[in-house]
């Protein structure tokens, strides 16, 4: 281990406990609360394993009045579902880790669709984030009674084994709503002077405390104002930053850990298009001013020197991580034994969140093997060795894809693994993808790949080859992986409307695909549209580079908001304030049908005709694969075994273009599963099934 | 029974079944699937022991690449998928009817983010609905597995008792996806032709009877093109009608029961906003044409005159029904006792949908016990009596749920129950709701009420007394429960703004509620912002009878699209078409912070100042409790002891203001529950447990 680093790795004492280092996973969501008790009991056993100290569940609805449905959340609403959550307690401790349940109250954010009971908050307000009416404002009864669910769940939570208890009171739940002077408009002891607005967080506080301080450390979580001026990032109104350091006093005695986060979910999980690492420093120090208990913040960190210069500063006792530990569940490991190389870092692009969100099921664009350890036995550090090393396997494409299953073949024990790229460098779409405006840490996908490459003997990375099929069967290869990606549709064919588009031919000057345009194609005269029915980052990211070249740029969007994917990866608001104030403009709701000179025209929302004058049209319609090398090698059995080929396989976009952590699991996949008799189909996963009764 | 209904009580032969009556569940969604498989078996046995002769489960998708996170789907695609949904068959074979299973294949639709195989396609195409990328476009062997797991799915579901297994070709998943010309571009012999775009349905629907035919009925759900002249209803591109009925008589052989919907899914499931009762029957009678083999169709039909009339024209076999079957499970029975006024008619609200799509938990407005069958113990038409009739109870406020309170109440044996209204009319929130343009079937909530409440000997029902607290404690009842609803905010109070907008006060000529729209209140001259942060029916509604009287009517929503809560209802296409026919103006993702002479004045989308010119302005921001009674009472207890008033409990909107269906709920759960220790606080249920391995 390098000096430097030795701070990390002391002991930290936090209550009645002892974390074994200041790696700390903070609690964050996965899909699979304690529905799934057998996946999120190995999703967070193996961060545990490598070597993080700390390691939470994610939030854990205390009642059926903080019902997530249909998100899903630890619940602990009663003894079954602790015993449930004690799976993964158990699997934390066999690596000698503290377990902590963060125990949770949404008030009126949570939906309480699936249980049905009236949603509960301070004061009678609608919710911006939950449509169907504004929720109930707690009777003295309803305070009462959801303190002694708490309690209840926590001893609960202790019994189950859990060593750190959490009275979560960030992100804008309802301890926060009980904070904020824009929630809770009471007159009674629980509104009005901050004390009051304190009390119902202190009294849970106390009343937990009382249940099981003697026996488990008390954390609760906090939120400090974050204004980080980052346009269209909501910040959370009505708590002032130093009236939230007067709270922190007024509690200290009760608390064992400080977790502490900075405004809204967005701010606080902020992407690498927008944040930097360590964006949260100005806020989160300042709780030092307040308390000297043991302190976790976050901060995407990535670089253990910054860690270390973040823990020897003192502003914080423990490295607080979410994504960097989905990303690299072995990064404390790695530190320790110096091999800072190999460490995955985050990318920041927040597509764990979208996973977790839009599928119920985390996962991640660096490491394919997140959320997969219990279902498909995945572990991210170890591989089983093929039963053939010797065969040799070219693959041929080096995007996302290509690298992934390179890398993973190589460790599964491949002698000799070709990784053959067209270009002059590897990388795939993320060649351009990462020199787009705010995309610049993607790129370590392609870094930590590139390095992985090139530390394994066994892998021969050729760049600037192109392969044709005839190449492809003299190459020597008896496994064949296609990975050659995809490329934007240069004809306008968009979603609903298969044939091409009339005026739409990327050929001509006025008409462009993203990847001309990253390439360096400029449309002739002043006004562009740029074109998306694909609603993600790519027509955002070419409007913005344009403009910073001068053009007069319209972003013209089938969705009813710009870029509607981002708001899975919590960006959305931030991308459309940025890319507004970058001078872009957008229509939105509207379908462009027809290129003519000097103008698009197609139909706006209602089925009206829309036209718009235009000098030139980037098309972000959709993509398609690259499979033409595949179909022509796969459509040719016999001259496949002339050339001793014994299988060729696709991954990747080339099969379909998808998600990048989707392409990464792709590759990663067949590489696992490369010596199955059916590879093109994922071998089947174990399940958690429901209990008939 | 009417002799004019016994037609709808002969049996019919499928195959080698024979159903026992010709009223049939057809497959819809519940949000139970093969994960709830005991909420799932009750929910559907209920309707067995109605009467109805076939019940079916839901969509089965019969592989991992059908994947529908995060919509829950009956999956059958392993032996333990079928031994959940066992559960359901014998529920349903214990009332003596015929269990059937859809099973499906969703193709591009099928979302794969839990699953993460690739999505499948007869072509690449990316989804309008589904977005991440265009699927695979299926190779031969693609094909031939899924035709595989088609028939391992359909003897899974044979040896788990099913009598009725389907071929699933309708509503735009993957066997139209194949038939369809638009989606379908494939060269081989699975494109091309009407013969060959049928291929894959045809040679699954073969093997399928290859391998269960003997033993179960082969049904096959198809669309027929709709084209229903609503605007804003997707249809079907790519497969006409002619095309459909072509493809009917080559397949007719294979087929026992022909299960036919129309166009998509917002038009197959229109609600009653935009059509009327069997709007589906000029498509569907053309089915006769094509085949002598049973037929089923839809048409939400309430009435049983008109099933009878369907039957006896011809056109269909079988009476078909989803909304029907969950307002009134009892549908049958009652038609056989000849109780026709105690059938619970439908409202074609949809919120059935809402809650399956939205919250996983399907439900109803007219059937509070819906989806409650299993973890809550209710039964529709049972209830169980109270400890204590002789307790006289007073319900103060008759909408929604102090109706629905009052007649449970009163089916639990209780001996006086007092329902006192003070408007001169019952309904509450309805009697304005219901004479909006469109929703007048949602009236049906009150008037099966009306019927029920008049039925009762037990009831007293008086309108035109507003009681105040003093009236109450006089009253003579030992249980009140106040159902005071609640009332749209006068002052302009909305979503995260909790102080009184500027300029909004509804005692003006130009500011208004929709309360007082309903009641005949008009804006001064002609140009009306009606302002919605709501986001439901309301808004919409308003704006459109201000129009019809001859107003400029602009929507100001706070939202990207207008009335997102309809998307959930299926409805929201169809009403921003509707209108916008009306003439009415939208102004999009704009909050309105102020009103002032001829100007309502606040931000757009980006935080930019706006302001647009008006006469007058509707304020749809949120709705507030009318709590004041409930509150003056519960705050008392010396009075309410001196009254002899043991409890006084509230429901509804006086609680919080929630959807119809909630507040029905509501109303019906507190009768039910009215002799807990903690009446205010729903009982624990029992939930699904996920098995601990």
């Amino acid at each position: 281990m390098d000096a430097r680093h030795a701070v990390l790795f002391e002991p930290v004492a936090i209550g009645p406990k002892t974390l074994p280092n200041r790696f700390y996973q903070v609690p964050h969501a996965s899909g699979f609360g304690s529905a799934m008790p057998r996946t999120q009991a190995a999703f967070r056993g193996i961060k545990a394993e490598g070597g993080w100290g700390g390691v939470c569940v994610e939030y854990a609805p205390v009642s059926a009045d903080a019902d997530e449905t249909p998100a899903i959340a630890a619940d602990i609403w009663d003894k079954a579902d602790a015993e449930a959550l004690a799976l993964a307690a158990r699997a934390i401790h066999d690596h000698g880790a503290l377990a902590g349940l963060e125990l949770y109250h949404g008030g009126a954010s949570s939906p309480n669709g699936g249980s049905r009971f009236p949603r509960l908050a301070p004061s009678q307000f609608a919710s911006e984030q939950q449509w169907g009416g504004p929720a109930k404002e707690m009777t003295a009864d309803d305070i009462g009674r959801l303190q002694r669910e708490w309690v209840r769940a926590a001893r609960q939570a202790a019994d189950a084994g859990f060593d750190i208890v959490y009275v979560y009171g960030a992100h804008g739940y309802l301890m926060t709503q009980f904070l904020s002077t824009v929630t809770n408009r009471r007159t009674d002891g629980y509104g009005g002077s901050l004390a009051n607005r304190g009390r119902f967080w202190l009294e849970t506080m106390d009343a937990v405390r009382a249940e099981i301080g003697g026996q488990c450390a008390v954390a609760t979580r906090i939120a400090l104002h974050g204004d980080s001026g980052v346009p269209g990032a909501e910040t959370l109104p009505g708590i002032e930053i130093d009236d939230m350091l007067a709270l922190v006093r007024m509690a200290d005695d009760m608390v064992d850990l400080w977790d502490v986060t900075v405004g809204s979910w967005p701010e606080d999980s902020g992407t690498s298009r927008y944040y930097p690492e360590g964006s949260q420093r100005r806020w989160t120090r300042r709780m030092r001013e307040a308390t000297a208990k043991p302190i976790v913040a976050v901060g995407r960190y990535t670089s253990p020197d910054l860690m270390a210069e973040v823990i020897r500063s003192g502003e914080v006792d423990l490295i607080g991580s979410a994504r960097q530990a989905i990303a690299d569940p072995f990064l404390p490991r790695k530190v320790a034994e110096g091999r800072l190389d190999e460490i995955r870092e985050c990318t920041g692009s927040n597509l764990c969140i979208l996973r977790e969100e839009a599928f119920r099921h985390v996962g991640c664009v660096q490491n394919a093997t997140a959320g997969e350890e219990f279902r498909r036995g995945w572990h991210p550090e170890t591989f089983a060795p093929t039963t053939g090393p010797d065969r040799p396997v070219l693959v041929v494409g080096a995007g996302p894809a290509g690298m992934e299953c390179a890398v993973v073949l190589a460790k599964r024990g491949f002698g000799a693994v070709h990784l053959v790229e067209a270009e002059p460098e590897i990388g795939g779409r993320l060649r351009w993808t990462r020199r787009l405006p705010t995309l610049g840490d993607w790129g370590r996908i392609t870094d930590w790949r590139m390095i992985q490459l090139a530390r394994q003997p066994c892998v021969t990375v050729i760049t600037g080859r192109r392969l044709r099929a005839a190449d492809v069967l003299d190459y020597g290869a008896e496994l064949v992986v296609i990975a050659t990606g995809s490329s934007w549709r240069t004809d306008g064919v968009q979603p609903g409307h298969p044939e091409p588009m009339p005026g739409a031919d990327a050929s001509l000057p006025h008409v462009l695909t993203p990847e001309q345009v990253c390439a360096g194609k400029r449309p002739p005269g002043r006004q562009v549209v740029v074109y998306d029915t694909d609603g993600y980052y790519v027509a955002p990211g070419i409007a913005e580079l344009l403009a910073a070249d001068g053009y007069e740029v319209t972003v013209v969007t089938t969705f009813a908001v710009l870029s509607p994917v981002s708001d899975e990866t919590l960006e959305g608001e931030m991308l459309r304030a940025h890319v507004h104030r970058a001078g872009v403009r957008v229509s939105h709701a509207t379908t462009i049908t027809e290129i003519v000179p000097g103008q698009v025209r197609g139909h706006d929302r209602y089925g009206d005709a829309w036209s718009a004058d235009c000098d030139a049209v980037v098309l972000v319609t959709q993509q398609a694969s690259e499979d033409g090398l595949y179909l022509e090698l796969a459509g040719d059995p016999p001259a496949l075994e002339a050339a001793g080929i014994r299988a060729v396989h696709r991954v990747g976009d080339a099969v379909a273009p998808r998600l990048l952590s989707e392409v990464v699991f792709d590759g990663h996949r067949l590489a696992r599963e490369i010596d199955s008799p059916d590879p093109a189909t994922p071998l089947p996963f174990l399940r958690e099934r429901t209990d008939l009764g």
